[in-house]
C-alpha cells in the first residue's frame, strides 16, 4: 500500500445558514481545499461525495454529487455518490484513501457536505430519523405494539446514552459541554461560537434524562473538502499530513457484549496506525452527546474502563491537557451537519498537525485520530469509521 | 492490478411486486449470490450497496444497505452505501472491482436494490425525477421563466432521444420493442414476459414524439447481487467470468460535441479490456427507450455513425444475429428497478458467458459488454459506468 497524504483541506463556518445553498456551501469548502492542496480542477481523477440527507431535504436524490459540484470544473472524472448516516464523508475519506493507497489514483477529492435546515423541521427531523432501520420503528408503532418511548429508546441507542448520562451525573456532563463551547469560542468556522458556565448548560432545556438541550449537537448546515495526493506536496513539505490508518466498519447487530463493530474498527485502526491511545497528541470524536463524549472516551482506550469520569477532574481532555479532544468545539459545538461532520472533523485535525489553529493550538501535535459514527441498526452503530493522522 | 472474477451472479424476478418489501427481495438475490459463488456470510469482506430512490420511497436514507442486509449475517464489515441514479449497482459494482483488483480485499458482495412502487404513484415520479438537477428544473419553473415543454425536454436529455426516435420513425422503433420483448419472454426474470407485435407496441399510448409506452422501459422493483473473488473457484472453474474492464464517468456538461463523459469511458473500457467493439458476442445496454438503444449502437461503435438502422434491418443485434443486444430483455422488457439495473445486466452477462441462459442463450458467448448510464446534468448523463466481461 502505498502513502496517501491530505494535501487541502478546508471547510465551511458551520451553522444554521437559512441564507445558503448546499451548493453555495460546497463551492466555497472545494474552492478553499484545492487552492490549499495547490491542485487545479482537472487534476483531480476521482471524486468521493458524503452525503446524508439531501434526499429528504430537497428531493435531491441519485446524482447528489454531480448537481452540487456542477459549476466547479470537477464533472467528467468518476463520481461516487457516499451515504452512511452522520459518518458519510468519513465514508468517503475512506474510499478516497483505498483509491490512492491501492495505487488506483493520484489525486482524489473528497466532500462532504449538509443542507439540513428547511423551512418545514419536520423534514429536518425526518432526515434525521432515517439514520434508525424504519421497518424497526414501522414494527413498534404496529397494530399491538407497545409505543412506549422506552421500547423506542432501547432500540436506538438513546437508552445507552441516557444509562450513560446518568451514571456521570448532570455536572459533569456540563464540564464536557463547557469544554467544548469554549474550544468553539476560539473557533471562527464554529456554528456555536459563545463560551457557557456549567449554570448555562444546566439551565437549558431538558432533552432526556440528564442531558440539556446545550449537551447536545445541534442541526447545522455546511461544508468541508479534503484533497487527498500520493505525493507530498514539496512546496509545502512542512504542512504535509498523512493518513497511518483509515477504517470502516458497520454494526454486528447480534453481538451481547456492546457495539462490535466499535471495538473491531478501533482495534484495527490502532494496529494499522501502528500507535496506542498512549501515541494520541489530539482527537475529534463524535461527541453527538456529552455522555457520548465520556463513553468514547472508554471506548478508544484514552482512559481504562469506567474511569471517564477522571479525564475530565484532571481536565486531561482540555486543551492545554495531557489528550486534549474536540480542539474543534465537536459535533456539540461546532456543529453537526451529518454528512459534513466527518470531513470537518478531519478538516481540524489537518490544521492542528500543521500548527495552524491560532488561540485552540495543541502545541506539537504529531498523531491525531478522528472517530465517526453514525446510524442505528437496533443497539448497534450502522457505521464507525476511524482515521488516525501523522505528520 | 490483480484479476477479478466474478463467482456468483444472482437476481430476484423483475416486476411490480406490490406484495414484497426491497429487504425480501434483497434477502433473495444475496443468498442466490453467496450460494451461487460457494461463498459464507462471514467470508464477505466489503459490502458495497447501490440504490437510488429508497430515501425518496421510503423515507429510508442513509443507512440503507445495513437496513436492508440486517438480517444476512452481513453487518460487521465496511458497508458502503452508492448512489448513481439508474447506474447506482454498477458505480457499487466498480468500486466492488476496484477493491479487489487493488488487492484490498479478496472476497467482496456488490448488492443493486430498488423498490419503486408505491401506493402514493407520485413518489414514484418524484424519485425518477430526482435523478435530474431539480435546481435546475426550478429555475425554469422560477419566475417569469418559460414553462414550456420543450425547455424541459432539452434540459434533460429527453430531446435528445425525441429527436433520436424521430430519425429512427416509428416502425422501427418498434423492432426494437418486439427483439427486447421477444427475448424478455424466455426470460423468467423478466418484468414484461409477453411476446409482443409490431403493432401491439404501435398501438400502446403515446409518450412523447413517435415513443410509445411499449418503447419505454417500465417502473420495476427487483434485486440483484454479485459475489467478486480474486481467485476463481476451482470448483466451478467452467463457470469462471472475469471483469476485463470497469469503468466510472461522470457528465462533463460543457461538451459540444456530445456527453464527453460517455464516449471517454467507452474508449476506456475498450483499451483496458484490450478489445474492440468487432470482439464482442454480446451487450446489455440501457435502452430506457427503443431510440436510447439505436444511438448506443453507434455510441458503443457497434456500427459507424448514423447506420443503427442497418444493425435492426439485418437482425444482427437479434438472438441469432451476429451480435445480441439485451437478451435479457433488457430495461425496456426485463424491467428497470433503478438501482438494481445495472447489478442485473452484469447477472444476465455472467450467466450467458456461463452458457446458461436456456432459450436466450448466444452461443459460444465468450466477450461480453454491460453499459448503463444514470441520471441527467443539463444535456450530459450525470453517469456512465461500462464493464467488459470475458471467460
Amino acid at each position: 500500500m502505498r502513502d496517501v497524504w491530505i494535501r487541502g483541506a478546508a471547510m465551511t463556518r458551520f451553522g444554521k445558514h437559512v441564507d445558503r445553498s448546499a451548493r453555495d456551501m460546497v463551492e466555497e469548502a472545494v474552492a478553499g481545499a484545492l487552492r490549499d492542496a495547490g491542485v487545479e480542477a482537472p487534476d483531480v481523477q476521482v471524486v468521493y461525495v458524503g452525503n446524508a440527507a439531501a434526499g429528504l431535504i430537497s428531493g435531491q436524490e441519485s446524482i447528489r454529487g454531480q448537481v452540487a459540484l456542477r459549476r466547479t470544473g470537477l464533472l467528467g472524472v468518476p463520481i461516487v455518490n457516499v451515504e452512511n448516516a452522520d459518518a458519510s464523508s468519513s465514508t468517503a475519506l475512506h474510499l478516497g484513501w483505498q483509491a490512492v493507497a491501492s495505487g488506483m489514483h493520484d489525486r482524489v477529492l473528497v466532500l462532504g457536505y449538509e443542507k439540513l435546515d428547511h423551512v418545514d423541521v419536520a423534514r429536518s427531523f425526518r432526515a434525521a430519523n432515517a439514520t434508525m432501520d424504519l421497518t424497526e420503528l414501522a414494527d413498534v408503532f404496529g397494530p399491538g405494539a407497545g409505543h412506549e418511548r422506552s421500547v423506542l429508546m432501547d432500540l436506538y441507542g438513546a437508552r445507552s446514552a441516557v444509562d450513560g448520562a446518568e451514571r456521570f451525573g448532570r455536572e459533569l456532563l456540563a464540564e464536557v459541554s463547557v469544554k467544548n463551547h469554549y474550544n468553539a469560542s476560539l473557533n471562527p468556522n464554529a456554528h456555536r461560537q459563545q463560551a457557557l458556565t456549567a449554570d448555562q448548560v444546566l439551565a437549558s432545556r431538558v432533552v432526556a434524562g440528564p442531558l440539556t438541550r446545550l449537551m447536545c449537537a445541534p442541526f447545522s448546515d455546511g461544508a468541508a473538502c479534503l484533497v487527498l495526493s500520493a505525493d507530498r506536496d514539496r512546496r509545502a513539505a512542512a504542512d504535509a499530513v498523512g493518513i497511518a490508518a483509515s477504517v470502516l466498519r458497520s454494526g454486528h447487530g447480534d453481538d451481547e457484549s456492546g457495539p462490535f463493530g466499535v471495538i473491531a474498527a478501533i482495534r484495527e485502526a490502532y494496529e494499522l496506525a501502528g500507535a496506542g491511545p498512549e501515541d494520541l497528541d489530539v482527537v475529534e470524536l463524535h461527541d453527538a452527546t456529552a455522555a457520548g463524549e465520556l463513553l468514547i472516551y472508554e471506548r478508544l482506550g484514552l482512559c481504562p474502563d469506567g474511569t471517564a469520569e477522571e479525564l475530565v477532574r484532571e481536565r486531561a481532555t482540555w486543551l492545554g491537557g495531557r489528550l486534549p479532544v474536540n480542539p474543534s468545539g465537536g459535533l456539540i459545538a461546532r456543529g453537526h451537519p451529518m454528512g459534513a461532520t466527518g470531513a470537518a472533523q478531519v478538516v481540524e485535525l489537518v490544521w492542528q498537525l500543521r500548527g495552524r489553529c491560532g488561540a485552540r493550538q495543541v502545541p506539537s501535535a504529531r498523531v491525531a485520530l478522528a472517530h465517526n459514527i453514525g446510524g442505528w441498526v437496533g443497539t448497534d452503530v450502522a457505521s464507525v469509521c476511524i482515521h488516525v493522522l501523522s505528520k
